[in-house]
């Protein structure tokens, strides 16, 4: 978009946003089956149903005995309920008795109830009178200290989503059901293709007027951690049919492509052109009322989300977190009620005044101090350029679009790297 | 520790650890060099010291002309400073001439400084009159838009610390300033041993009163996220010979030892009795005041923790976030003020009364509500041997030790998982 005067327009966050959304779904990774220690951290592609009643069996919760509840009604210190203990289950086996009336069975957690049986007496609750009589002076209620068949879960029952992380207590409960094999989504993999005529491989020697590839690493860790794959293309000069043939080609084998740099005057018109002519919808904005990042650019190729990047380290990783992250989790099968996102924001006071541009969301590097046990968060103001700010920041606290900027003391949301 | 009555006496959480951290150095995993691209998220073991300065050169941070600021100084809308165009700067090359009084030179974001130069003049903040002369209608300041050579970071300056986690924007300066190799600790090797009678792998098919390890996937997990290498040894019978060698066999090539399970009566003075015969100091204590996770044993044997779990999933849970996930970091050469445990605790409002015993540090799975904008904890009150309780948390709130329960409405800090 053009304004009057024929300069590109920004558009808030979320209307960019809102563009790229539009366009989905998007090229999503395929589902495969994988046993359930490999998938921890995967998304799942598919229900999981109970495949039996877990437990199978009604189980102790506690130590103690295995009793009538009806038998230990009344009981108490002074006229405790007496029982005979008439045999002990063993652990993993099945109670070779019944317990009649007035009879009880020594039961260990996470033992199976015997025929007859409807609760467990806390050992901590009975007395040993002899090795076949115990004291009981506290009553239990039916089904006190047990986990009935099926209680934990039912048979045929949905009892992991589609499009969950899995965690792991997620794969505990799998594996507890015997379930050893579960369908998730691949991980994304997400093309990453450095530009500019300034840039040279982390391992050379620079020369004056030439810097290391640094976005291309920091990339690479902040995809890993969003769960995809990163496809490190290499170095490249900002020359219009070179980058063309390096996007289509990442195109054929990624589910998403960045483009960072290409800071020279004419490289971001012409990222911009290589995106419209690869495909369809193209270029959908280009340039974002952000601070730092402004300049991102933002398509979609034929189901395959494109994006360019400024060539600040500052920039790409606020750029990252607003933008690349929701729609990489999207298009990972991530249930969206499910993103992690909103837990990686917390709340903290300010230590100085900020001010913003109104109409812009300013995103500013920062570090935590507690003071009388608040959190606060420490602006550090460096340039946007430099690399060193980044890693003394905990996280970043942003300014919204409709604010003029932020007093000390102040609450703002941080969000954490 | 024995009460008068001969039982175990429990000993709070923080007197827990205390008791373990007491016993430090732990074994420590060895520092290899590994590539950056290869050590996200490792712990660096050695400081890492600047070789070069970063940037090499005077940079530009906008698009626009390098210019002497004092000839800048003045300009307005109505009354521009008018300045030749000399040159352009090229993307990743040496400036080929100076700057002179009255002159300018074309440069883009990144390009360096031509001789004579000290600000850059925004292109917004110029009008091009024609190809050899621009207008500036706002003045720089000395060292406006430019950053300096070695202001991101000092030769020979410390730029990240040993003990430091590696995240994505500490790679990318370390790839800025030409490091691709790194000295870090390999993950620590946490030895899971699971034990029960009852116990089957998740594979199998159960028999009455069996059921499927559990623990054992839910902890490989849990290690892994905290950076470990999780080796699951099998499972075993409740039997002092072969607990005892099975334990030796792990002290041999694990840094840190975990018993799972042991329900059966005996069970627990037998992991006890194992932890103690296999060298000093052995058990540091047995029970603590916390609610899931009372029967938890904690140890070291010659410089390895060692920790005998309760079966309980719930309880392998909470006893991993309170115990052995702090001791697991400190091992893995995590300087202490850089855990990320205190990032992982969310306030929020209970939805619920809840009581707790007194001198008992309580933990409730939950999960969040929105109501208002504001955060709340809907507590999960199942049975603790419930697994799919635990799949539908999103964390733990704490109820702490002094506490007899939480008021509907009150705010209680939740663990997320």
């Amino acid at each position: 978009m053009k304004d009057m005067l024929g300069r590109e327009e920004l558009i808030p966050v979320e209307k960019a946003l809102e563009l790229l959304l539009k366009h989905m779904p998007f090229k999503r990774p395929v589902g495969v089956k994988l046993p359930v220690d490999m998938s921890y951290k995967m998304i799942l592609s598919k229900d999981v149903i109970s495949p039996e009643d877990l437990p199978s069996f009604n189980r102790s919760t506690v130590d103690g005995f295995a009793v009538n509840s009806a038998d230990t009604f009344g009981a108490t210190e002074n006229l405790p309920a007496y029982l005979t203990v008439t045999s002990e289950i063993l652990m993993g086996g099945k109670p070779e008795s019944a317990v009649k009336k007035g009879e009880s069975a020594r039961i260990a957690t996470g033992g199976m109830l015997p025929e007859g049986a409807d609760a467990v007496v806390m050992l901590e609750h009975t007395q040993q009178i002899d090795e076949k009589m115990i004291e009981v002076v506290k009553p239990v209620s039916p089904g006190g200290n047990v986990i009935q068949a099926g209680e934990d879960a039912k048979r045929d029952e949905c009892i992991l989503n589609r499009g969950r992380r899995l965690r792991p207590q997620d794969i505990g409960a799998l594996a507890g059901l015997g379930i050893t094999d579960v369908w998730v989504y691949e991980r994304p993999k997400v093309s990453i293709i450095s530009t500019g005529d300034e840039i040279v491989p982390a391992d050379k020697p620079v020369e004056p007027g030439q810097v290391r590839d640094i976005n291309s690493y920091t990339l690479s860790g902040l995809i890993s951690d969003a769960g995809g794959i990163p496809l490190k293309k290499g170095i490249f000069s900002d020359s219009y049919d070179i980058i063309k043939e390096v996007v289509e080609n990442s195109l054929s084998d990624s589910n998403m492509v960045l483009i960072t740099g290409g800071s020279s005057v004419g490289a971001k018109d012409m990222t911009s052109k290589v995106i419209n002519d690869l495909g369809r919808p193209g270029v959908l904005f280009h340039g974002v009322s952000i601070k730092p990042g402004k300049p991102i650019i933002g398509g979609v190729i034929d189901n395959i989300p494109v994006f360019g990047l400024p060539g600040h380290p500052a920039a790409v990783n606020v750029c990252f977190e607003v933008f690349i992250r929701p729609v990489l989790e999207i298009q990972s099968g991530l249930d969206e009620n499910r993103s992690d996102r909103e837990k990686r924001i917390v709340k903290a006071r300010i230590t100085k005044n900020i001010s913003s541009s109104p109409g812009r969301e300013e995103h500013i590097g920062v570090f935590f101090e507690e003071r009388n046990g608040e959190l606060w968060a420490v602006p550090l103001l460096g340039k946007s350029g430099l690399i060193t700010t980044l890693t003394r920041a905990d996280g970043t606290a942003v300014i919204p679009l409709r604010k003029l900027g932020v007093q000390e003391g102040e609450i703002v949301e941080v969000r954490l790297f």
